[in-house]
């Protein structure tokens, strides 16, 4: 889970802001760290890098000041490498052959064997992140031009990778060929962007042109926008249904279905499969469920409440988890409306359970403030297997519903009856072709060719 | 605006954590600065302050590990003197009689007549708050027991004042004879509380016991909780009615209502009032217009969508106003469902008009965003007064209502149509007799005896 | 143990960074904080302050563009108070009748009667310092003029202060009817300094005038240069010995003498009064040794050698004092050259001897360093009393040379022999009358009126 | 001029404190950023580095908890790469064959060579140091054990190295064939230790056992301390001249010399070559000619006086270069004794003179003191040409006295006369053979086979 940006001027003009800019715009895609790297005047690249949020880890002012045609962003969720800067992305290789900057989301699942073929020829690896073995690839054709070592390398990865790049001062956006994590062309002026989301296209002002296509590479330079295709034969796509339910902006067009369209539609879907006519009132849980919950009660004949009210300084405030903190538990970032639950039976959505821990305590919480019956209702399918392809989902062991049925869980959470949709509802929702959705972590099946065994290596 | 939080423990037990977290749930009433007082094993009182949220202000790790039976806090929206140190509240002041600290909510409206008598006797002003007034006044009566020297002093202010104090190692709290600001008691075992609004009770787990009385001094020590009337005599209360509106949590209880309901009956009110019969669809200004426009579509045949997104991290972050992030506005912070709002008819609710800047800069972006009209309506009526008692509104000639009428103002903003409710809608909502209500930011009907033009002074 | 600076411009012209720069001169005189104050275009008072040393208590280059005529600054040593931002000097106040900012070098032994006496009167004191006594003492005479007020309060005042104030806008100066600390007026063109001490003169390039006496009151504005007799009777001065032995800088001249000068001598008397004709060499204890080491050098046959190496990043460091590192002990500051001191036998020079426990551990790490003998020679007579007059000597029972008598010192310490200069020494080598010095520390004889037990309370 | 420290411990007990306390000691070496790496409980490397100072960039307390048998740090004077992180040593590699870590003192003249062999086999280069040049050599023998690929690595290398590595969880110190830098190694009780000199062995309590030979590699582990000759023949050596004049702390001592005593040396000789019999004094350069201008006072017959006195808080201070800080010159670090010099002819001693304007300054500020006669002399022969070993001279036109002779430099720098030794002098007072010093920077003699117009490539 991370999100890149890039923006290329064909006619001058500053774009290292707009970078900064559009990483805030994806901030919700990654908040471990942010980086940014840009073109100077010799051709030369130069980065500013940090941990933390956008606004923390870069200066945007001094960003501001500096001008250059071409310049591209990251934001990271987490990696194994933790806060060690130099796991910070964009990664930079430079030699007398040039210079290359990368900025990837998404997970190469055959990372371990390249790298092990390529330190038996030499390679030092300085970073903890499967994206270094693209740039070892590239620097182990030292005689090629760069793109034909770039598009060559691309050929020996597997899995996710939607990539941003500065190559020979050109912007370059890749997608491997399955289409695993979104990537979307927009344009304002005489000035291309690439993007994660089209929300970040939104807030620099720029129109969304198209999306990458998997398996394509785009050369962006002053004179032209070229395609190239990765010579690597797929049977179908696999793009990323997890996005749609929980982590895109609700604001975001991803494969031409809105975000907050799709979610509303889950909404329904689940009022039809799993109503509760017995019920009061349906609340959202804070803010995850906010959006399904408005079409459950679209879907029903029930009245939405915005019972749960969240603390709005939650998130921007570090609290310790003292003794007193732990007591107090989910209290201090959600309150309930007691007026509004007292002595009524509730409906509430989520978007998924993952480990289950926190629905508890929220279950507990409006209990406690007097609910009669409280009735859970999830906008996806049981969460039961892992994700290889860059989504951070805990290990199988962890995820609630690989380790207990629905009728257990629910008991666990304390919840007066819990249902969720189906695969079915979801592709349907969705509206996608199902052969163009990966549903892994909800079904198992991962890419050909891929079984959970090899990925675990 | 300002929030205050007291604690006293009656059988050992440290309070001051829940100090601190009582003050992060009354975060929303000031951003500026936060502090905190305690006592001490020598009953000296002790202080930490600093500027900004209460993370970054207070070290919540340090304050846990005191052991204090009597603590209390404040958090500051803003004062003239800025980020002065001096001006952190809670004030302190100490002699060989004993020690004080003051943590105030609101406005003293003769604090400059007071200051010059008292300057005129020898005293030393060190903040440029009108809290230390009262501080003065006490120390003026050295051969008084401190609690008679505090219950004369405060027979001398005019204005509003909600206070919690530590005074003879006892938690004290008072408020004016009119009842401005709320402030509130709670219990939890054996310790008391007293707070501006409930939701904080709520968060340290506490139960609302009852509100101090306006012209009420209650004094919490380890045997009992007493009560000492202030010598005013006044015909009405003034509780404030932007506090429904605005100001308060929804999650709070203010003198017996729900500021959740209280929203919601606005919105319904609005939608009486005000309807739009041919609007497609209503949203609320994030986030201020959320819960009226709930309200609105329940009271009208609209649905009720969340057609305008805010990023969620804008808050936790600050962005540098620059030439680029002026060029984009409000898309910095909020986004449209396109989809939703495209070729659409469309009412946007919000709480309050105040200079209209932003208002203007909303309907602009959902136009740009294709919706055909866009018809605002406000749950409040129109703000045309300043306020003197503690709500830092703008001076009058900067609010929007008190210098043009509705009509104007719906063309200065750009909207299809403008509508407000009336005093008297406001009034019914809230549900407290007139005379007990604070209106003068709407009516400029002040408190008896005071009239504008001395307020100025 | 304090600096205090001020510098009033008669001709426009900026002083604030002098003010600063004079201050960076003072900087021995005080580490735990520094402040500076100054008038702006209103008359009114406005400071900076801060803890530590001045480039870190204060923003050079914020002060370098700020325009004022008059400026005053002051560097602490220590208080009661730690690190309160409120104990920071100058100290100010303001009211209707104007701003007054003061900084005081000196302890008045009568402040804690007179803080009763105004305390009982309505005064709040803010700070733990003796100085506000001074401000309150002002402001109870609301009714007289500043600089009559301000006369008449040092009338009520005992002990040391030598202070630089702002008052009415203007530069005053003042010292006690004693003399304890000393004060100097300095000249750059039209800018008229005072400063604690000489060197800071030099630097800014100013020229010495004369001393500020004992009782004068000096008054700085952009007329001239006006004189005030402080209204108290006094048989003789008591100007500070112990400044020329250790507290002074060696560049600075005080009432006329040079200190290095007075330090040369003092090591002359004591290769005189106790010389050491078996030795190999003589040294001193780096650095508070050096220069009298150099005299005794002279003042013997013996050849002079730094042969004890100070690290000299020792004090812009911190080093945390873990188990390790105090098994170094003061290796991690010294360190003897081998070659030197090998089979030597050592004359080791030191100002003064104050707990004993340092000299102890560079004794013995010079042993361990393989010198045959080890014989201390201190340049000043054993400091047997506590300081009530501004120099920060530890209270009497941790004085080593109170507690115990010269044999068993020498032996604590672990020297070969030790050996003192006398009272009349000291008187010699500074070259006053005796009646105008003070030697209290060495002698207990504290000013006329005035007895230990009395100045302990 | 950086300084390298390392130890490994036989039997247990921690030396990552250790580490650190020996950069403290070598700080003089380098101030511009530290690092240590270390070995954890799984053989992998572990590092902690910043900017700036040892106390800054390094947490003493953490590295004090941290359990380790081999640590080694680094203190860098400064580099091409500026501040960036990815320059500061040591330097770290680990693929499957294991781990290393890196500290270098010293300058490979033919890197850039090797470095454009290595990107042509795919080596991508991370950082600006030429020390990462030998990474790479070890990297590309990938199936070789790491002590031989590091030996055959060193092979290639020409220039200056002193090393200290963890390789294979052991302790390795190397030194160039020509040994040009100091590297020494100590013992205390069971724990081994290398250093640049030997004040840090003084100071972690350490003994001195020997220095690592020119062309030596040492390697040590928890059975043994092995030596391993580099395969390289040289025809003599290159032992830097001026660590002894300028470079190396005088408690130093270097293949056998101290450097105190040959700095006393040089002052003799001085005094034999030029003496100034008419002066009336003799004083030193603060601090850089202190101990030459004691030799010179011995070895003639003035007296030798501190009459420049330092403000000892220059160095732990920044002062900002404002236009007033400029105007005062080096008054803000010096200040002369005025009574001292007064009227009286002095000699002033320094070590070099490099771009000759401190010199131009300092004499100015002695004659504006009153001096009648300022007589510079200089402890070491005329600096003509720059060094590539090691240490960072100006370019030579930017070398006073390689653009002009030392008449026209006397006259320059304001002087009444200027003498300085010569080569054969420099190479007496040290007393090792000519044939094992390097005098380049003196003599523009470099090692045999390179050349400055080769050097400058």
């Amino acid at each position: 889970m991370c999100g890149v940006f890039g923006a290329f001027t064909q006619n001058g003009g500053p774009v290292l802001e707009d970078v900064y800019l559009g990483l805030y715009a994806l901030q919700h895609r990654g908040q471990e760290s942010a980086g940014v790297a840009w073109v100077d005047d010799n051709n030369a690249i130069r980065t500013q890098k940090g941990n933390g949020l956008v606004h923390l880890a870069l200066d945007q002012e001094a960003l501001a000041k500096i001008d250059t045609r071409c310049a591209i962003g990251h934001v990271r969720y987490s990696t194994a490498g933790g806060s060690d800067p130099r796991n910070i992305q964009p990664l930079t290789a430079s030699n007398s052959r040039g210079s290359v900057a990368v900025a990837h989301n998404g997970n190469i699942t055959n990372a371990e064997a390249l790298k092990q073929y390529l330190e038996n020829r030499g390679a030092i690896f300085h970073s903890l992140t499967d994206t270094e073995v693209l740039l070892h690839l590239m620097a182990h054709q030292p005689h090629k031009p760069m793109i034909d070592a770039f598009v060559d390398s691309l050929r020996r990865l597997k899995g996710a990778y939607s990539l941003v790049m500065i190559l020979d001062g050109k912007l370059v956006a890749a997608r491997d060929p399955w289409g695993f994590r979104p990537l979307v062309i927009g344009q304002r002026d005489r000035i291309i962007y690439v993007s994660s989301e089209t929300c970040a296209l939104d807030l620099v002002g720029a129109k969304a042109l198209r999306e990458v296509a998997p398996g394509e590479v785009v050369v962006i330079d002053k004179d032209e926008i070229k395609s190239i295709r990765i010579p690597v034969q797929t049977k179908c796509h696999y793009q990323c249904s997890f996005e749609y339910v929980y982590f895109a902006r609700p604001d975001s067009i991803l494969a031409g279905r809105s975000v907050y369209a799709v979610r509303k539609a889950l909404g329904h879907c689940l009022a039809k499969r799993a109503p509760c006519l017995s019920a009061n009132m349906v609340t959202g849980m804070p803010d995850s469920g906010t959006i399904a919950s408005m079409g459950f009660a679209e879907g029903s004949t029930l009245p939405y409440e915005k019972a749960i009210v969240r603390n709005r300084y939650v998130g921007r405030t570090f609290i310790n988890p003292t003794q007193r903190v732990r007591e107090l538990g989910v209290r201090i970032k959600l309150n309930p409306i007691h007026d509004l639950i007292k002595d009524r039976k509730i409906v509430v959505i989520d978007d998924s359970i993952v480990r289950g821990t926190t629905s508890q305590r929220i279950i507990a919480m409006i209990r406690a403030g007097g609910a009669k019956e409280v009735h859970v209702r999830i906008s996806s399918p049981p969460v039961c297997f892992p994700c290889y392809y860059g989504i951070d989902t805990p290990s199988r062991v962890e995820l609630a519903a690989a380790r207990m049925n629905i009728k257990e869980l629910e008991k666990i959470i304390g919840a007066d009856s819990l249902e969720y949709i189906t695969v079915d509802d979801l592709v349907q929702a969705i509206g996608l072709p199902r052969n163009e959705l990966c549903t892994a972590c909800f079904t198992g099946e991962y890419m050909e060719g891929e079984t959970q065994d090899e990925l675990e290596l």
